[in-house]
């Protein structure tokens, strides 16, 4: 795309969209009349089938068969969204099953990589990892008396595979980042990480939260160890959705976590002596799953599956390109600037436009009802969702950001 | 109650029933047709509330205000409840908060008293607790090197507290127990065994799964340090609803639990570097609060409070005597006995009917649509829920049963 196409007016934009082969899924969701949100990357879209979704599972499953729905379908439910989540992330079958929260999560197969590298002591991430990641880490450490590397990471690329490479060695049991930086976008490279870090004999963990439902994931392919993700973001799964969780087979026999709980035990209601874990992807569990929650996780997973994830990143390139070069044609001399990757296959789904009042122009855009995110301590984040978001969308943005400023 | 009374035909079960100052209540929920549901102590019943409540948070929220409803009111949830919830177990504000399930609460709240009992290596609890309990001791004594004590409790009357005494000591770090038994409903002498614990220096941790909604709790003037429960029972929070944590004020400017995650930081969106635990009783939350479950938990709170723990109780005992009297009347010389105490304020809200072909029995009461419960080896869970069981109900079973076996 050139500057002059898009400089040109918003009828640009108009076609882009009337030419957008995920154009149709905008009225797949509920959004409210004269917003522009552009905020799906903290929580996206309410699905129309999830209101159905959820009256189902509330009124005739909970209400009418009770108890007996465990029998009928709940008990496996955490395992069966798992199945249809894993193809979108490159995982096989028996290899994703849904959790708590992704901290919980995240914390349970961290402990577990410790564990299963019991003689070492050291664990790699980086300063710009999502904050519960980080702190859920320090725990850890504290708790097991082992040691934190943090990685100083380019604030635009994220972490670089030569920083990686210098700091892992035979002592680091676990190397743990975000797929995609929640701040800049930035697509870390799985495989070479992968790859670094098995030759050390370390473990990697992924957060997956800014990943799933925006960009290619292909755990098995890359080699990944273990993984979590949240849904309420680019999968539209609700607010506080449970997470989910990915153990690479080759672990699954091994894999020991540390909430020990019936739903990971084999036999879980036999309620005998003695904990066993599950023999499958279940011994991950600890809790009764969250039912009402899960089945609304299920119609946001649904949707993009049946997008499907190519359609899904292409358009969400096209997205932040034409974001990008709007920012730097229109907004460029007004002192935006832009913090996320120029090459846009190592880009998430959103932006990060760099402004000195960038706090001030989030409270104003808001006011507007244009829905971003304030990221500390310069960073409007702005979030375009493949299956809501348009391209007018993005225009329409930039322009109210030019009016604030200009 | 004379055996009179409760010989008569089933007239007398509808008197009481005209008569229960809790009958209206049964009206405020969805119940199937044509079934006798005696396991509300699994899963309660689904509030007619629930339903305009949840469709209120998914369209009206979430679908409408989007990201913009964690500020107007998502944020504060997980306290909100808890606040509601307080007083029914006898706990002051800001003393319980919603966390995840019951499983990862337990498991924190132990943790954490490990914690602050650092010098000691004991834990004391019992061979019938709740298998969950169990098994999340289970994984945390071989973390940390902890040493597990299980008393053999008597099946009807659980933890005596002779035993218990006689088992705590100068190493014991943790006393924990479940309040109300999840087989016999036996209610364990909670001020006794505090007492006890904190003579010899060590914490206790509660599990009120089957307290809450159904006998009165006093966590304050009984001198509890920590409990845990689940909502999906006598709270009627809905399937795999998020469960809630009580720390005692004196211990909250201590607590340290071992999931950091954001939203246990002092300002959890300042995302900033190092976690510091929030100064009140967020420091035991993790991630992300389960908000869609969290308002449906929120309606079956408001409903107890509403009804009143005094009236709810005096409901229990009088259901619970009515079925005893039933069972032994009607069907003691079928076989059929009775395992939970005789003591109407030492026993929670079901009833354990002891029977040798209990297994078949059960499934042949399920299939003539009475839904009960089977507890190995030889129980028939009967829970009597007191906002939505009828004495016209446990007659009927009583009946039922009865026609099977003679």
């Amino acid at each position: 795309m050139s500057s002059l196409e898009i400089a040109a007016p918003r009828d640009h934009a108009q076609w882009l969209d009337a030419n957008d082969p995920l154009g149709e899924y905008r009225e797949r969701f509920l959004l409210p009349e004269g917003v522009i949100y552009l905020d799906g990357n903290s929580l996206g879209a309410l699905p129309r089938a999830t209101l159905d979704r959820l009256h189902e599972v509330v009124a005739r499953q909970w209400g009418d068969r009770m108890i007996r729905a465990w029998d009928e379908g709940w008990l496996e439910q955490p395992l069966e969204v798992g199945a249809r989540l894993g193809p979108l992330l490159g995982a096989a079958p028996g290899e994703v099953v849904f959790g708590e929260s992704t901290t919980v999560c995240f914390y349970k197969l961290a402990c577990a990589a410790l564990q299963l590298r019991a003689g070492r002591r050291r664990i790699v991430t980086d300063l710009d990892n999502f904050p519960t990641d980080r702190y859920a880490l320090e725990g850890i450490a504290r708790a097991r008396g082992a040691e934190l590397e943090w990685l100083r990471c380019d604030r635009v690329l994220g972490p670089c595979t030569d920083d990686v490479a210098a700091v892992i060695d035979a002592d680091t049991a676990l190397v743990t980042f975000s797929h995609v930086s929640y701040r800049s976008a930035a697509v870390a490279d799985m495989a070479e990480i992968n790859r670094m870090a098995h030759d050390a004999g370390a473990l990697t963990l992924w957060d997956l939260s800014h990943s799933a439902g925006s960009v290619p994931v292909a755990l098995d392919e890359d080699g990944a160890d273990l993984a979590v993700g949240c849904t309420y973001k680019y999968l539209n799964g609700g607010p506080g959705a449970p997470a989910y969780m990915y153990v690479s087979s080759e672990l699954l026999g091994e894999i020991d976590q540390p909430i020990w709980g019936w739903l990971g035990r084999r036999e879980p209601f036999a309620m005998e002596q003695g904990y066993v874990p599950a023999n499958n992807i279940r011994r991950v569990l600890s809790g009764t799953p969250p039912v009402l929650a899960l089945a609304a996780v299920d119609e946001g997973v649904r949707l993009v599956a049946e997008a499907g994830m190519e359609r899904i990143h292409a358009k969400a390139m096209a997205l932040t390109d034409f974001g990008i070069a709007l920012v730097e044609v229109r907004l460029g001399e007004l002192g935006f600037s832009i913090a996320s990757p120029r090459d846009r296959l190592r880009r998430g789904a959103h932006l990060a436009v760099v402004h000195r009042d960038a706090h001030e122009l989030c409270a104003a855009l808001i006011e507007r009802d244009v829905i971003v995110d304030f990221r500390r301590p310069d960073v409007i984040r702005i979030g375009l969702s493949p299956l809501t978001t348009r391209f007018v969308d993005v225009w329409d943005a930039v322009e109210v950001l030019r009016t604030l400023v200009a």
